[in-house]
């Protein structure tokens, strides 16, 4: 049997305590699988005296957690610190400077600095590794770099933030508004306490960016994905959208093609008959879809202590085996760099949901700008008043380029009838 | 740019066509991926002269297929012949001796002879690799042995017979017989001359097989997988399942607890809530539980010439990456080798059909055979007679043990009341 694997934990969270807890629980399979033994030697995080319910004692404990990267005794550094910059980068790049392995769950620092480490850790022969980024326990990063790695992938989507999924899902199941069950989320604890890197998309994007990279064989391009949350999706949205035959979930898409990359995070109405319909709760799930192999879809659990400490140790365990290589699938060099698509000349069905005042003539406005920029209406329903007088006018379109419909929402522009900001959603019909 | 990784391909059906297809048109995108170009060399199938849609005049021909091997300018041997022993095994042997890498979408003869061939490769420290085994193009073999590697697999299960599934699906939508279906599906080439590994459960088997061995480190146990198909299955009994909140799949199923290693093929009912019930037509689908991921669900296209090639072709990248380690995921001497489990004492709901005679006492007959041994009814269905006289009595069983439900059948056999013979399908409540 090999020398075990030394390990440095950076990070003592709710994933750094899970991935002590993993190494603990399965420590013989995963030696029997790995080859070598897998062990903590030393952590580090910003307060030692918290009780994390683990026995931190046997491991040395180390202040300043850059030195993990210089100790002779690691093999492999664990970053389960988070933020795109900080602490997090400056211990990444020291840890492949020294030729070290890196192993971490940090997606905005991928999104935003992965293609500097990836070529660090060309340099210096190292592996970077980052499962658990995106999509939690799901070996999607596997599935992508190796798994469908034969085939030229057009599209890849999916559902990649369970705080987002969680509040559709419970806004859909008991009929309620948004504010509300976010409130309650944050009051569970499924949900920050400053929960808009995850409500307005910006965790969805910095995950596509990085499925994006892996899929297509393209530079990471995080600057350009459209990005739209879920704070202006309402109850009423959700239930129009039911009865259309659809359910609403935060998208994340990117595809690839002769018009160059486009990358977009939003909500969207997935039809019932879709996989992505089915994936409630917390859930996340990926769809990938090869020129060869068709669509592969994958599903799991996106977040929490125990999928992401799955992921972490996967990538260790990889580390071990010695079956790693290039973090973006081939040399950073090898990677293309084109150029955004418009989302102008992109064709599809678009739902509108527009709350107007309640009298005469509305409908004939509404209609004609549509009319006017070329949109052609599939279904339209208008619900009677509320009691606060506003009246709900809901349509589907028929296929047309996205500019058009844009265009038909500029011609409303300042029109007096339309008392709040209309919504706009895509429909997946993919 | 390293050496191209030379391949000799053995067999030349719809696999062995899509292979070279996929390589002919991804070969830009693979020589990125994989840091080096992926090149046919040399070819070997029985008939040299069929038509086969794609130029094989650049390759050599080879009568002997066993000569792949031993060829000095071949590094991987490709084999897509099929069949447990024969000219397949002759060549896995001849290959791995040699200490070259062997690629395989044979199920049947790694079910029966991967561990024999496991330890010559690891013997030679040569790739044995056959993703493409087991559910087609989705890297489900990758995924236990490397994404869900950190966690202790408590079950795995699936859908992972095409043929059966789409068999199932249009009976389900069309409302139509097994043997009718069968026949069409045979005459579309959706299913083979002879469907019996398919429709009798044997392939599932040998697919079960390969994924338990990944998934709990076992020596590969295709001898105790407990077989039926689906040959039984009517279509009153989908439709009752329906009803009742069911979808009827063939679903192979293998858990690992203290009791043993437990491995089934079985039609079941599964809820409609579960992701396996929304799996149509020709689809695969798998499951793995893990102690710490928790539920993984991966779906995609079992068979056919693209997402097997797709799955091939991974094989590839992955040796000419040179990231690949043991065939089950660790050396075979580490494998464990629990004894079978029995299916006795499992629990479980259960879905009994019986065709009786339209006369008094039937029901008082069959419900006292229930009561005897223990087995208490959650609901019944009795359909008033047809044409032909014959009464169907539908029932799902309370959770009970299987040898419970076993019992109540002894007891009923000989019954000059039960006029077919009776169908039983356990319910997947998990």
């Amino acid at each position: 049997m090999a020398r075990a694997l030394r390990v440095g934990l950076a990070g003592l969270g709710t994933v750094g305590g899970g991935v002590i807890k993993l190494l603990d629980t399965n420590a013989a399979l995963i030696e029997r699988r790995a080859g070598r033994a897998i062990e903590i030697v030393a952590v580090s995080a910003r307060d030692r005296t918290r009780d994390r319910g683990v026995d931190l004692s046997r491991f040395d404990w180390v202040d300043d957690t850059a030195a993990l990267a210089t100790r002779d005794d690691i093999d492999a550094v664990v970053e389960l610190i988070g933020g795109s910059d900080g602490p997090a980068l400056v211990l990444a790049r020291a840890t492949l400077a020294r030729g070290r392995a890196f192993v971490t769950a940090n997606k905005a620092m991928i999104a935003h600095h992965g293609i500097e480490l990836a070529e660090a850790a060309e340099a210096a022969g190292a592996a970077l590794k980052y499962e658990a980024a995106v999509a939690g326990g799901i070996p999607v990063i596997k599935g992508l770099r190796e798994g469908a790695a034969a085939n030229e992938i057009g599209r890849v989507y999916g559902v990649l933030n369970g705080t987002c999924n969680y509040i559709l899902s419970t806004m859909e199941q008991e009929k309620r508004d948004f504010a509300e069950v976010l409130a309650e989320a944050q009051a569970l604890g499924y949900a920050e306490a400053d929960p808009s890197f995850d409500i307005d998309g910006v965790d969805t994007a910095h995950k596509l960016s990085i499925l994006a990279s892996l899929a297509f064989g393209t530079r990471l391009d995080f600057g350009s994905v459209a990005i739209d949350g879920i704070r202006h999706v309402i109850a009423a949205d959700i239930a129009e959208a039911h009865g259309l035959g659809f359910r609403v979930r935060l998208v994340g898409l990117a595809e690839s093609n002769s018009k160059g990359l486009f990358q977009r995070v939003h909500p969207c109405l997935v039809p019932l008959g879709h996989p992505l319909a089915h994936v409630t709760g917390s859930l996340n799930a990926v769809v990938a879809e090869g020129n060869f192999v068709g669509r592969l879809f994958m599903e799991g659990r996106g977040a929490g202590e125990g999928p992401t400490a799955s992921a972490v140790v996967a990538d260790l365990i990889d580390i071990a085996r010695g079956e790693f290589g290039p973090a973006f699938a081939m040399p950073v060099a090898s990677l293309a760099q084109p150029a955004p698509a418009a989302a102008g000349e992109r064709r599809g069905r678009a739902y509108l949901r527009f709350t107007v005042a309640d009298r005469p003539g509305v409908l004939a406005e509404i209609t004609a700008a549509m009319r006017d920029a070329g949109v052609s209406i599939e279904s339209l329903i208008q619900r009677a008043a509320t009691a606060d007088g506003s009246v709900l006018l809901v349509m589907v379109t028929h296929e047309s380029p996205e500019r058009a419909v844009i265009e038909a929402l500029d011609r409303l522009e300042g029109s007096q009838s339309i008392t709040d900001r209309p919504m706009l959603m895509h429909i997946l019909d993919i």
